[in-house]
């Protein structure tokens, strides 16, 4: 194990994905302490034994102790955070995130940063629909990707590390990828799966369908639960990217729409054809 | 029980639907007989135990016994059988079917039947991504729908034993819909989620993707293993009210889109906020 157990793990922002990392980490017995706003978070997670201290407050002792610092927070207060209290993280740190967007984040946070700590971001795609420390499940890593995203900043031991914390935390495909590449390939697969399913959940309004539903209506629905909040400033962030996967869904959309119209049954059933075939890549292995 | 177990049902076409069929009613230890193309089917269906007999021709003896017969059969199919064969039905049978589409089945199967046989129509809402009646389960109809969309050609009896026949069935909903409610609730519910699935699954054709992605983008593609010959005749047969409701997609898809572009960010959490309180009627109890 590269990730020595002797390492002091903090964890900033005990929410949902916060808290099932520091359930994952405790199997190993590391110490592990919280920065977070809510105190019944931090009591929930001290009785449950997943966390050793936390605090509310910015305790210098706490930060000025951790080795590995894992922000679980929203962009911009993750940015802000860096911004008016590195001066507080311990000589030699490492710090990683779990942010969902990257070029905005990465060369700001490494462009802002002491000489002294490095950051290394990484992108856990799991999560739930669910929110809170209390929902916290180390389950939702097991046959999910883990995607740390260098750039020419980084050291390569920060970057095994890092690598091996996704390991570590139970998840099943560690890989690598370039910020750019990152926020291009989720910009397909998580924004615009949630762009569509919003829209396909508010653009017909007619009552009771909820008693006609079949599976497929639910399947494509169920991100459809979103925090607004969150996702609105992802998309925000990863703006340029977004529109241009949504122009590629909606252009195609609109070829369909017209062999539709034009009785183009061949058409139809070639796009089909082809949909099929891919789909058989994308089973769980 | 309104329907009598001594009634012989005959099963039109054997495949996954056929077969979870007999597979259900047979717990009821129902007279159960098929007329399928494939031999082998009916083999295997003789195996399990779950029908009687079968044949691969247009056995009268069989044809002429049934009091109920199920058409399991592509719309197209379905049309040339009666036109075809009615002339072998049992005087006084009721027969239904679990066509996906309404309106272009029912008035032009009641319009061309005889005087003594009587059609109800009915959409069982339940699928798998396989075919094949090897592959059939009646588990299929459990929590799920079961439409019946009678018109005034119907009996008030007949409406009534195809409602039972679907409780039997084990359907945890059994409700009417008007052909054309139905329709258009269908080219919603179903039409449309598979035009979007089959969207987003080829829109794109960037290789490894498989290796990044998260479950949202797996659950909004499922359906897209799609086949292919009976998608599009189920698309064509429904034309008019799948594109009133590919329109109202692609519009408000648009508007996100702008509203992503023109940096509206109140505009698009308003939308998700709606998003979010509509998707919690679509729970299953």
């Amino acid at each position: 194990m590269i990730v020595d157990v002797s390492k002091k793990i903090m964890i900033v922002g005990l929410g949902l994905l916060g808290g099932s990392y520091a359930r994952a980490l405790k199997r190993f017995d590391f110490q592990i302490s919280t920065i977070e706003k809510d105190q019944s978070s931090i009591d929930y997670a001290l009785k449950e034994g997943i966390i050793d201290k936390g605090s509310t407050e910015l305790d210098a002792d706490i930060i000025g102790q951790a080795d590995i610092v894992i922000f679980a927070l929203y962009p911009h207060v993750f940015v802000e955070w860096i911004e008016t209290n590195q001066k507080l993280l311990k000589s030699g740190a490492l710090i990683t995130d779990v942010t969902g967007v990257k070029r905005s984040i990465v060369y700001k946070i490494q462009g802002m940063l002491r000489e002294d700590v490095e950051f290394v971001a990484a992108h856990p795609m799991a999560g739930r629909e669910v929110s809170g420390v209390e929902n916290s499940t180390d389950k939702m890593f097991v046959g999910a990707n883990y995607i740390v995203t260098p750039t020419d900043k980084n050291t390569p031991e920060a970057v095994k590390t890092c690598m091996e914390l996704g390991r570590l935390l139970g998840f099943s495909n560690v890989t690598t990828l370039s910020p750019e590449e990152h926020d291009d390939m989720i910009g397909f697969l998580s924004q615009l799966t949630h762009c569509i399913a919003i829209t396909l959940m508010t653009c017909n309004d007619r009552e009771n369908m909820e008693k006609f539903t079949g599976d497929s209506f639910r399947d494509l629905t169920r991100i459809a639960r979103i925090n607004d909040l969150m996702w609105s400033e992802l998309f925000m962030e990863n703006k340029d990217a977004l529109l241009r996967q949504m122009n590629l869904f909606a252009d195609k959309f609109n070829e369909l729409k017209v062999m539709l119209e034009k009785d183009d049954v061949d058409g139809m059933r070639k796009m089909m054809r082809h949909s099929t075939e891919r789909r058989a890549l994308f089973d769980k292995k």
